[in-house]
């Protein structure tokens, strides 16, 4: 009487475990839309109440893989290593990492995604380069990998396209929450992207998609163990999202932040993180012996200039004006730039990422649905941040805005967001805790 | 960022429990398309893995009765007292039960079900005698009660329109098994009938729904409990499936068996379990003051043919030709009937009614999708019955068959689902347990 998906969710809403034939039977049906969405909604669910054995998530990692195309780069010869992060606010790692690591002689084949929320996108923030091209072909991104020691796309129809279907219907269906799907949609498009390597970024804290360390340490756990078996080194950190990462937020803002820092100019916290990030990609390349000689040659390669020079040739190859390198006005400015001053001395007590998430997409800043347009050059700089002293009237922060009353509204929810005490107070570790 | 369903769903998920105005709109969107068919399979999903508690289950019963209409019958004073039976193989009984039961002085106003796979359903039994109709709008339908003490008509649009939908998701995404959604499913349509009254027919053994005791108690506690809240009167009865019930399977054949029973020729069974739920019925319904006093009532009432002139007076109102009463050739025959011989002497060890269920829906007499059509004459008689004596070459059963391969096929089948043994095996009690 009951059809095949039928019986393999009874299955699952039972607790047994599936088998590598049931489960590609399943992701073929995903694609091909022989599963119905009311299938596929059961299924999630199943899956989100009663789990996934370690076996079952690695042959729904593979099996969601091998969905659409799976990149090989035969014609680079260096080890190629990627990095993934689970998201935050101000989490602009990648635009520098990708150099930084690519300058050692790690290719980095990076396919990233698009903001959602009050999470940013690495593809949006590349977007506000003018010219810039994210939208390669396969075989456009192999090229500029060779070329270039790096590459950054977004995510094609190509790559895994059984994640898309799953993904749209987790976001609806409330099954997002699930360590093994989790798991399974961002490591079958990362091992599509053909790496040896991946280093896994797992924020924790109040903005991040796992607020709580124990989810994130699970999700680490989940991840470093499916990727291990689908035959690719893996490490993982476990970093802070509980404050933003560096001062600029906003897709222009970032950018501009990634060119000071290719000068030098760089916050602590964004240098922190890219280089722990960094270092653990080179050491899974097998490029650096150990983190510290790895974190000195990134260091090195940094104020040498190569990772800056890195990062041009990469631009002028993927079609961005590289004039902005000296020059970041060419990323252009919203027309509303407003101050934020300090009502009271004291010390910058918080630093609430989440609000701040909020505001940029309420600035046209982010998406709240994924077709939404967004607007590059709205956002908030912090000219203080956490613990930082700030006298009456000194700038706390600034608001980039299309309209007067939008930075009017975005200025009272910031100040709010960026209370001001009498104790400084300073923040935790940014890497809690690492994998490998 | 997520949706209203999302939130919904991510709450059941996580093992909360949801309020009076949630499942109110989540009913509403079943019914207005609102809730997409992946939010509804990982909703019913949610449910299956986490239950209900009985303050939702009976929440979501009342919102599935008035997602459409809800009937009254003020013209009719007597009290409205219906049966529900989850099925079986060779139920004819609401044929019998409807009529004894209004010749009683109850109103029986019942909507019943179609067949499904192995199981039986009493509009394709109805729809076996030339001319009756059972696609009643809600207005004849209360016409025909006011009567003739009782009316018996399809599920109709109208009724419970979420059940639909419901159903048939839960049928393809494996969701069927849970008690809280059986019991809305059941209660939403007979609530909806406008009853004072409901005496339910749980079967348990080898051709019913719930095979295990412990699954069928389950449910006649859930329904119980849920109707009572719900402000109707309910008795349960768990009874014998483990066997048939009666000699004719298939929808002409079973009619017969009922005319030959308002004559009074009836098997013992059937007997049996006609009168137990009719005594009930008279019981909620206030008309009798205890079991043995309705039970006299009713053999009274069918001895004197009484319940034969209700049925009679029933079917000339409905449309079917009342010649059957005194002719059942009427009925029609299938043009191959063949008999099965008993290759040894013994008693009868066994008759498999899910085999033989499985046997006439091969034969055509049942739907393997709801969308098949049923061939009323075709079917299976049982000559003998279980722990019956027979003699070599004696006839065991009839197969009534549309062509002789069809006829040799299901014999032997027949043949095996009815060995012949040395001992003579009793039945078990037929009605094993009740609550009221």
């Amino acid at each position: 009487m009951q059809n095949h998906p039928a019986r393999l969710n009874r299955r699952k809403r039972d607790g047994g475990e599936l088998t590598r034939d049931e489960i590609r039977d399943f992701v073929t049906g995903v694609v091909d839309g022989s599963l119905g969405d009311a299938q596929l909604g059961a299924f999630l669910m199943a899956v989100c109440c009663n789990g996934m054995t370690p076996t079952e998530t690695v042959e729904l990692t593979l099996a969601m893989r091998d969905s659409g195309r799976v990149l090989r780069h035969d014609a680079v010869p260096r080890a190629k290593v990627d990095k993934h992060s689970t998201g935050g606010v101000g989490d602009k790692v990648s635009l520098l990492l990708a150099p930084l690591v690519a300058a050692a002689g790690v290719a980095v084949p990076m396919i990233s995604g698009r903001g959602l929320g009050h999470t940013g996108g690495t593809i949006d923030k590349l977007a506000a380069i003018p010219g810039y091209r994210t939208d390669l072909s396969c075989e456009r991104f192999q090229q500029v990998l060779q070329e270039c020691g790096y590459a950054m796309a977004g995510a094609s129809a190509e790559i895994a396209p059984a994640d898309r279907r799953m993904y749209s219907t987790r976001d609806v269906t409330g099954t997002v929450e699930s360590i093994p799907l989790i798991t399974a949609s961002i490591l079958s498009k990362k091992l599509a992207e053909g790496i040896d390597g991946l280093v896994m970024d797992v924020k924790a804290g109040r903005a991040a998609f796992m607020q709580r360390e124990e989810d994130a340490v699970a999700l680490m756990e989940s991840i470093v163990a499916v990727g291990r078996a689908a035959g690719v080194k893996v490490a993982a950190l476990l970093t802070d999202m509980d404050h933003p990462l560096g001062r600029g937020l906003g897709n222009a803002l970032e950018v501009t932040e990634i060119l000071q820092a290719l000068d030098g100019d760089c916050p602590d916290d964004l240098r922190e993180v890219t280089l722990a990030l960094g270092a653990e990609m080179l050491l899974l390349a097998g490029v650096a012996t150990d983190l510290p000689a790895a974190r000195a040659t990134l260091e090195q390669l940094w104020r040498d200039g190569v990772v800056k020079q890195c990062f041009r040739h990469n631009l002028e190859v993927q079609g961005g004006d590289p004039r902005v390198l000296d020059d970041a006005s060419l990323l252009g400015r919203a027309p509303h730039v407003v101050a934020i001053k300090a009502a009271r001395p004291g010390f910058v007590a918080d630093v609430d990422p989440l609000e701040l998430g909020h505001v940029i997409v309420d600035l046209g800043g982010g998406r709240r649905q994924p077709t939404d347009a967004v607007d590059p050059h709205v956002g908030v700089v912090l000219a203080k941040t956490l613990g930082e002293a700030i006298t009456t009237g000194e700038a706390l922060a600034f608001v980039h805005a299309r309209t007067a009353a939008a930075a009017a509204a975005a200025s009272k929810r910031v100040a709010a967001a960026m209370p001001i005490g009498d104790k400084r107070r300073r923040r935790g570790a940014l890497v809690k805790r690492r994998m490998a």
